[in-house]
């Protein structure tokens, strides 16, 4: 029987498509009350992300990085966060709002500089040239300072040298003899990293892909794309687009970040509910060994059952066992309808059927399933300028973001207006409205993706980026938040549809008493119920040593015999992914 | 502009879904004829497989069978296929057909067993029981000689052991003694493999995951499954189905085969076109390393990056690296609509056409995209009982068969006729017709599926299951069939969508000049045009030394390697997968 007064609440509004066809509304408002409805491109939000993080600059990041050097003389590197007490305490922004920042006690582990490697000198630097011609050999400060700098400015290394090889040959004969000369090296990508894997811990050799960039063949029959590593996403994407296709991984970082990064990080992004994890789309791969060694997997099939897939070991390897070349990558065909709904749930419960159903329903579909809870919501109202609630007569416990990608704007429409109809007469839904245009999608979006922004403004944040199963991750959160009490604000959201939970505590001030809270609880907890410590950011040097949360000591000790298989010098991106003592 | 005689020619006839709901023709025949038309479940066609290869027994197996026993008193092991001319020349079957068989002269190969391996003792025996109890210690002649036998019954070994371990930890006990023995294991499964991987050579000890069949648990938010390596993917897709899932992967072989086989042997089957590979879909195991360590990776997490993604080394690896024991699994919510159209295209560059409109306009729901050659149509209507063509008017050069599956059976429908009138419009198909029962559906399956039982009938059959980049896949056919000339009939059909092509060449007789112009070509050309020798089934003991025609030796060096790192004593399936040369 059809709960009427559950569907009389839901104001589900007109429906505009990207072509503009206008449809009759599911249910008017008893109110009669229009709540402001959207419709989409998510994506471009990635640029207040990366608006805020190019804020981070000053005296704070000068006063950390010259303690890291200072560090660094004495052949020690002590990872300093870029929220570091030495970078000064509070800061004012363009918009108005004090920025907090601290050096997290969690993430300061002492490396040695490891004294088998080989320190550069001239007769290496002329043997580079020799091979790269003078150009792409550089010693230039500015351009090495880029180059040893991360993304978040959280780590620097002081490497006298970056190589930018322009083809795989060239790659071999770095590698073959950094390896004799046991120099130690860095791959490097777009920089966009997030824990400290693509920048050097000491005096590391850089290589970068950048000027490997060509797009090799693509096979519109099959959608399979072969590029050069040092690809930028974006660049794929506008060449897919030309061509009638997607890349199967979107990322806010697209506009820097590189696909031989992307397969090295197996970096996750906002496609994989929809199209899975670079370890399916990956079709093949090349590879340099740390002996020069190329092992060319470069297919272009999708079945291949010949032998081990070795290509895997190398999608997420962070650039510890090899130096990715080439990808080759089954691409989708770009599909023209996208839909978005906001929705209000009354507890979690709800939620996690929400999104049973909405596999089931929505199935081909669905795109995005995104949540937030009620303090996420309340942060990003009154801390993010131009958020606006479309569902505003209450607040809810819990919202849900869905997109849905489709070939067909009318049949897609139709799906989501019956899902939507039949969840609210479920009672999984208590509040929801539908975009109308991609203004008022990316509105919708602005909620969900505001958030770290939004908790930036409030004070102090403890962020926490997890894998946990569906059914039990907002039970971290409500542990989290009767743990701290009223000395914090726990805040729960993230790709519901992917398990990934991203878990931030704020706090009016950084104290190490709440950290000492946190930590190092929230990764025992994520550990006792068979989580990941690191969805999508992968281990870096931030997190090497944290590994065991995530992996067994078997399996850690078979990655470290693998490694010294691959590497017996360990020349390749040291100190990182995995724990120093298992390597040395 | 619509080419209306071209419309007129399509009779796309009225489509009732499986709900039994009918639907108005897209366009009704200008002859007022209406052919036959149909829809689907095609899975029921592996029936149609079991039951012709139960067919294979009687005098010329067990001749063979002799020959084989003969060959390994002497220490060796002479590869004899099924098909031997030791095994009679014409044998006729119920069915009233002439079935050839004869012995492949590319698959006979000397294998020495290696002296390395310890013979079983008494003690040995008593050591198992301790572990296992009697009853899972197996002596029995019966129980042997199924579990020395391979499928096609084309490879037989000479175990006089068979162990049930009933635990992960008997697994380890198990292998970690015969590692310190130095006793050869093969793993196996429901042993449907099909190149000789899951039966011993010679005596080996034969571990059978059966007794292992438990389903661990399964969340119905997320579709994650995990379950024990013995269970029979029927028994899963029964569970499944009964939770509303389905599983990413379906067999012929799926009343035997094993899900710990299929993630050990990267099964492909049905359904990869629209949900991938398993390294796609698995989402952790638990596996038995030959020293015993147990390597726990049993993660439910769609992302997980934290160090190196083992797993995926022992998906493919055929149990020559460790045993797999258990498995965690990502599975789609099961989807209502089931929808078939069988059409045909004047030329290949048609049906490559078609697949591009077919991705980019059915995208989301397309599921099988099949295709044969009129020498393939051919054979079945002449050759195959109840093979009638529901497009009869002329015989075109191509047909495809286009499966939909989706959550609304209105809005597919609204697609894929959409999709079929574009595609007349532009001349990518020039017949076709809908099925309109489960019946019908199975009738046009059976056009595809039943292409191998056709071309057995016809004559003498050399078969090749190749995966070539789907813009060259048919000039395959065509050089083979220029290079054979009129002493041949060449016949290419196969999975087009995945980019797998099964090349069959049909004689009159066997006849190894015939064989002599089609080996090593056919493995060449796959090489040169790098495409893989074997798409989906493996290498086993079949295909080991032909690994090279698809992998680079810099490549099968460090599969190489990481045999020896994880299995230095080579008791996994020996003789299997890689090349005895490089092993040794």
């Amino acid at each position: 029987m059809v709960n009427r007064n559950c569907r009389a609440t839901l104001r589900l509004l007109t429906l505009i498509n990207r072509q503009g066809h206008p449809h009759p509304p599911l249910s008017s408002s008893p109110s009669g009350h229009i709540s402001h409805s959207y419709l989409i491109l998510p994506f471009s939000i990635a640029f207040v992300f990366l608006t805020v993080l190019c804020f981070y600059s000053g005296t704070g990041i000068d006063a950390c990085w010259k303690q890291l050097q200072r560090n660094n003389v004495h052949g020690e590197h002590k990872i300093v966060s870029f929220f570091s007490p030495l970078a000064s305490s509070l800061k004012t922004r363009q918009w108005g709002v004090k920025i907090q920042s601290r050096c997290y006690g969690s993430a300061s582990v002492l490396v040695q500089r490891n004294p088998k490697f080989s320190k550069l000198n001239d007769e290496d630097v002329r043997y580079f040239e020799g091979i790269l011609g003078a150009k792409n050999v550089i010693q230039d400060d500015e351009k090495l300072i880029t180059a040893n700098t991360d993304w978040m400015r959280k780590y620097k290394g002081s490497s006298k040298l970056l190589l930018q090889p322009r083809t795989t040959d060239q790659v071999s004969e770095i590698l073959k003899y950094c390896n004799f000369r046991c120099l130690a090296v860095v791959p490097q990508g777009g920089n966009t990293g997030l824990v400290g894997g693509s920048v050097p811990v000491f005096d590391e050799v850089v290589v970068s892909l950048s000027a490997m960039s060509k797009i090799i063949s693509f096979d519109k029959v099959s959608g399979i794309l072969v590029c050069e590593a040092g690809c930028i996403l974006e660049n794929i994407i506008s060449f897919l687009d030309s061509e009638g296709f997607i890349m199967p991984l979107d990322l806010g970082a697209k506009g820097s970040c590189q696909i031989g990064g992307n397969v090295s990080t197996n970096a996750g992004g906002l496609r994989l509910l929809r199209y899975g994890s670079l370890h399916g789309n990956v079709l093949g791969i090349e590879a340099v060994l740390a002996d020069g060694t190329v092992l060319d997997m470069l297919k272009t099939l999708r079945k291949d059952n010949t032998g081990y897939d070795l290509k895997h070991l190398f999608i997420g390897s962070e650039g510890s066992l090899g130096i990715v070349t080439k990808v080759s990558i089954l691409t989708p065909p770009k599909l023209s309808s996208v839909n978005v709904a906001f929705l209000a749930c009354k507890d979690y419960s709800s939620c996690q059927k929400l999104l049973q159903e909405a596999r089931r329903k929505l199935g081909e579909i669905l795109s995005a399933f995104e949540f937030l809870d009620s303090n996420a919501m309340n942060l990003v109202l009154n801390h993010l300028e131009g958020a606006r609630n479309p569902l505003p007569t209450s607040l809810h416990n819990f919202y849900v973001l869905i997109e849905t990608t489709g070939s067909d704007e009318s049949s897609d429409k139709q799906k989501l207006e019956a899902f939507l109809l039949g969840s609210m007469e479920n009672e999984l839904i208590s509040d929801g409205a539908l975009a109308q245009d991609i203004n008022q999608a990316s509105s919708f979006w602005l909620l969900r993706e505001g958030i770290p922004e939004a908790l930036m403004r409030a004070g102090a944040v403890y962020k926490y980026d997890l894998s946990i199963p569906v059914e039990k991750m907002y039970n971290l959160v409500e542990e989290m938040r009767s743990r701290l009490g009223n000395d914090a604000n726990v805040v729960g959201y993230g790709h519901l549809g992917d398990g990934n939970l991203h878990l931030n505590v704020s706090t009016p001030q950084y104290d190490d008493k709440i950290l000492s809270q946190i930590e190092p609880f929230v990764y025992e907890w994520t550990s006792k119920h068979h989580g990941s410590i690191s969805a999508e950011h992968g281990l870096g040097l931030m997190k090497a040593n944290k590994i065991f949360y995530s992996k067994s000591p078997e399996t850690v000790k078979v990655m470290t015999s693998i490694k010294k298989l691959l590497d017996p010098n360990h020349i390749l991106n040291p100190y990182k992914v995995l724990p120093c003592s298992s390597i040395s």
